[in-house]
């Protein structure tokens, strides 16, 4: 590829990987300045994580929580987009590796003057990578989409199923990981089986439905303060799921889940779905970039970041989002939850720090400012912490609702899905239950552009 | 299953199988009667047939023109839905036998007083099935996925190309086939080529696409009055598209394809996106049951039914929409074009008829009421044939949009769309251009519910 070649020469080149909260936000921050930015996905849309749980129950389309990086960026003359995996680093001679675009012609490098890196995080599976088969897990839009219509099928098959036993399991839904994700997810699909679908079947009765929220630590929601924990477990059993706190996942097979309690022994819960949403752990990205960089890595996989974010020894290396952990100038180390506020800002600080350094401008740590954490349980009720005044029920489910609405790219989606949640709220419908699978010949023309994070 | 075993004695049962225009509306018909409904489809939606193109071009998502058949008939309290396959037709016994049910457990079979049949038609591909992993059918929405997935890799990997000729090949879309799909894509791709996109792209020119149209007879839109033909080529040129008719695809690689003109010569175009949209054949439903009832098929697989849509020697077994033709009580076989209108109306006199047998009251024969003929070819541009008036232009684009609107089923999904529309139409953009490649791991948890018409 010899597309660098043809930059106008003298400008600074920032190479962004990652079109996520973190890398997006990085790139609109240089809109305007006298750089040339260029970004680099594996996907080419960037995707609303936090609703990703929606087109898992049907509750959206895709395109209503995904938009196209080059649509966004389309007006920002000084980006181009690339639509690659990044597969190595070359910190010596500021180059990255790219391999598997879309033409299949092998790798590639580019070169930087600014590597930002930005390739976020994803669920491991324990060391047991066996189990996603089972087990999809719940992040990228492919992952969501497949969940969705095994959710759907379970239903079906429960339907046609007579033998009670195997009908219970086709109904038994185990969740694993009690984060937001996990918690959002167990709500919707204990309000589709109760209320949703109820009056769809014929035979089966879909309010015997079981939703098992297995969580290894003692509450759920571990990055909320404890009493909203609390609420949020009684709000979710209210709504017919079973929190199964102090438990752990041993193994998942296609007709069953196994689940160690407390008290060290290992149950076989028969169930038809599993989904997964646990063991967060940093982009592959952040092992190669820390490598490169000798830097420090902990146990999630995060590699370690300088007060302004940039890599030791390499102050033109940064790195964003939840792949990193902030070192600060005083050596301590800020534990960040792994959420989009935080992404955003770094993004914004990474562009304005590399404004100010071509300004000569002085340049100051980054600080986070934590503008509170909110998560919903079910159809009207969620759970906030916002600068330490607690929400809970109604008013928090509004405040949720209004600022995913606000942060949503674009403003068609933001009307799509309001009409869409408006009218899923009024009718207690969900619009999007379709039970779509690929076509069985393998794509042959192009190469498969999965999920970077899977 | 036993579930044909909880029905109340008596009743009359009706199994109608096929969830598409003819299917959906003969169950609909029948809501209130004093029947037993029993509609079995391989998919747990009904499609919008007509707009499937839209969702190969990210015009539209897939819950924008797909309803869940349960959510259709949930208030039907005499109708229930079971996801299966149809593999055989027991006409002596009165069963039908079913499998790939989405608990895996095999077959059964289910048994009904009166038999609707409407199983569709899909495209063929001349005999050389191979040729449909390096060119998708337009007519399943896991095609129209999968074609508009390949459609932004390739202006992906034009992006990339430095060498002018395999760029060219990325940059250059085979249509096969012109009846109304195969026009109406054409000329999308065209205008996705030189308005949408072309400013997403900084190296590629997306306006130096080709997109070609092969079609085998001597005009498009071989169901419309000639000079609505030569109007839609025009119109077709004017956007970009390149005509190619008395041409022929006779073979299909995942770099060029092969085309046959009127001279017999062959040449081979380099080409990286081919999509099908020629061949109508009948559903295998249709020769499964043909050969059951000792009935006729023509050559396009269509079974001959009476005129009442009876097979012959079996008044209790009817069979619809595109995978029939009608003999008329004088012999004579009356020619109805595969369109929506003719499903939806054969579907409400089969209801009719159903009802009418169950009075005692006296039935009449089909008769086939032509409401018209459309087609857009691209923004603001269509044909019509509305009882001989010819329209074209603007005004037959505004019909169309009126009537797609009024077709499509259910309120949100014409708000939607209507929104999604007016958006594109106003911005020139494309709400859904996400490339979305399914997990690796083959779902595990429960069988690949696919395309009936696959």
């Amino acid at each position: 590829m010899t597309n660098a070649t043809h930059r106008p020469r003298g400008r600074h080149r920032v190479l962004v990987v990652g079109g996520g909260f973190a890398g997006l936000r990085a790139v609109r921050g240089l809109g305007g300045a006298p750089v040339e930015v260029t970004l680099v996905d594996r996907q080419n849309f960037t995707l609303f994580q936090p609703l990703v749980y929606q087109v898992a129950t049907g509750a959206l389309s895709p395109a209503e929580i995904a938009a196209p990086l080059r649509s966004i960026l389309r007006k920002q003359r000084n980006a181009r987009v690339v639509l690659a995996e990044v597969t190595g680093f070359d910190l010596e001679h500021r180059k990255v590796v790219l391999e598997h675009l879309p033409n299949q012609r092998g790798g590639t490098t580019l070169g930087y003057d600014t590597l930002i890196v930005a390739g976020g995080s994803r669920y491991n599976y324990f060391g047991h990578d066996e189990w996603q088969a089972d087990a999809p897990e719940l992040k990228s839009l492919a992952g969501a989409l497949d969940i969705r219509s095994r959710i759907l099928a379970a239903f079906e098959a429960a339907e046609l199923e007579t033998d009670p036993a195997l009908r219970q399991a086709w109904l038994t839904f185990v969740v694993v990981g009690a984060g937001p994700t996990g918690v959002e997810m167990a709500g919707q699909i204990a309000e589709l089986a109760r209320d949703v679908v109820r009056a769809d079947f014929r035979s089966a009765d879909t309010r015997t439905a079981r939703v098992l929220l297995v969580e290894a630590a003692n509450r759920m929601l571990m990055s909320f303060p404890a009493p909203l924990s609390h609420k949020a477990t009684s709000a979710l059993e209210r709504l017919g799921v079973t929190p199964m706190l102090n438990h752990t996942v041993v193994g998942v097979a296609d007709d069953s889940v196994a689940i160690r309690g407390p008290d060290g022994e290992v149950a076989e819960t028969p169930a038809r779905t599993a989904i997964w949403a646990a063991g967060v752990t940093a982009s592959e990205l952040a092992a190669r970039l820390a490598e490169a960089a000798g830097a420090e890595v902990d146990r999630s996989g995060r590699v370690t970041v300088g007060p302004d974010l940039s890599l030791p020894g390499h102050p033109e290396v940064l790195a964003l989002g939840d792949m990193v952990r902030v070192r600060r100038a005083d050596g301590a180390i800020v534990p960040l939850p792994g959420l989009a506020p935080v992404a955003l800002q770094q993004g914004r600080y990474a562009a304005r720090l590399v404004r100010d350094r071509l300004l000569g401008r002085p340049t100051r740590p980054f600080r986070y400012v934590d503008k509170g954490d909110l998560a919903t349980i079910g159809r009207s009720k969620a759970v906030a912490d916002v600068k330490g005044l607690h929400l809970s029920g109604f008013a928090a489910w509004v405040t949720w609702l209004v600022v995913h609405l606000f942060y949503l790219i674009g403003f068609q989606n933001r009307m799509l899905v309001l009409i869409r949640w408006t009218v899923s709220f009024a009718t207690r419908g969900r619009g999007a239950r379709l039970i779509v699978r690929p076509p069985e010949h393998p794509p042959a023309t192009t190469p498969p552009i999965g999920d970077p994070k899977a």
